[in-house]
């Protein structure tokens, strides 16, 4: 591939956008660093100058793909006159309006992030969202706190837990894409709405609300981003 | 290293013994293939019959880590004449007294896990930790919602949600352990009581039970493990 003359800045980004297109097709184990240079037609130093190491561009691109979703977040922050209940509500929509908005996209980049050999993908990822959105989880959190409608002692460990409940459905959201071609699929889907149900439950508990109070997800939700109809 | 001839079973322990050693010592991302060979005094050949790489290694050497906690909660299920509560209690306090007891160890493991380059390392024994011990939680849990004590809709599920909740206090222990040898050791150790306290009240509230049921800390458990005291 001919070089093309970039700034400093849109090589990194072209670079990372090679990357997201490799490790999400060939899997990121198999992805090397030669790989990236000849997708993006740069030479070593050229890549060298952006980042150290395979795992770096790892840890560049989670981090990218986890502010994608900040401003939608950043934005129920923004409104105004919105109760601290409200704004987590809002808070949790507009990341599942992204998800049900962006399903394709979605669902393909978790069929390779939870194949086995992409686990330190997954990871990666996974760890760069928390860190992302916990400030504004924990802002959403301590009003709450503070006008008495959420029973916490701390928001941030609070923000901590609800965002670490991620890990819980893992297996769910596998076997529902993993089944999403197969005629039990519906039987798989049910099996993620139940546990998601769950998920927003344990949300409520830790919050000290009455069960049912969050709406973590919508009857449709599973349904959009795996159609069980074709 | 002169070889040693040992059995095939025996050459894999060993195998894993010396990764165990470097990836604690070196770090994993700067332990080789090379490396491991030489430390075990095994051949390629050798090697590669037992792993087909280094992160196959770190799978088989964290479900390794992981089962030797597994006699401990094992031995709790098969104590006659509990409640689920008071098994629940005793397993979670089996696993604390294992950390107690293996204090130097695990403070060690922790030291080395949660540095940033050795993050796939920390999550693949988180990993293979979750996935052992769940078949266990989810027995004493469902005992406990087949008698009431414990108002979860699925027992399975209920576990998943209590086990991924280790990632909630990572940042709590990484400050109490970089501050270990520091003047300010004594605010660090005091912040991860507090954490752990707070995940000891989520774990109640996952379970349906009134905040500080169960017992997940005790008051010496963390000074135990980091003295404030030389």
């Amino acid at each position: 591939m001919a070089r093309t003359y970039l700034s400093a800045v849109e090589r990194r980004e072209q670079i990372l956008d090679v990357a997201q297109e490799l490790f999400f097709t060939k899997g990121f184990e198999a992805t090397t660093v030669q790989d990236l240079m000849a997708a993006a037609g740069v030479s070593k130093g050229g890549f060298y100058h952006h980042f150290t190491a395979k795992e770096d561009v790892l840890e560049a691109l989670s981090i990218r793909m986890a502010e994608q979703t900040l401003p939608l977040i950043q934005a129920v922050m923004e409104t105004p006159g919105l109760s601290a209940f409200e704004r987590l509500n809002e808070a949790l929509g507009a990341l599942r309006n992204f998800k049900q908005e962006q399903a394709d996209g979605i669902v393909a980049a978790f069929a390779t992030l939870l194949r086995a050999e992409n686990i330190v993908l997954y990871d990666r990822i996974n760890r760069a969202n928390i860190r992302t959105v916990l400030p504004v989880f924990e802002a959403i959190i301590e009003a709450g706190r503070q006008d008495g409608s959420f029973t916490v002692p701390d928001a941030r460990l609070a923000a901590q837990a609800i965002l670490s409940l991620g890990s819980m459905t893992h297996d769910a959201v596998a076997s529902a894409i993993e089944a999403r071609t197969r005629p039990d699929r519906a039987a798989a889907n049910a099996e993620l709405k139940r546990a998601l149900a769950w998920q927003g439950v344990v949300i409520d508990r830790i919050l000290g609300l009455p069960d049912g109070s969050v709406r973590y997800v919508t009857p449709e939700f599973v349904d959009t981003l795996l159609p069980v109809q074709d």
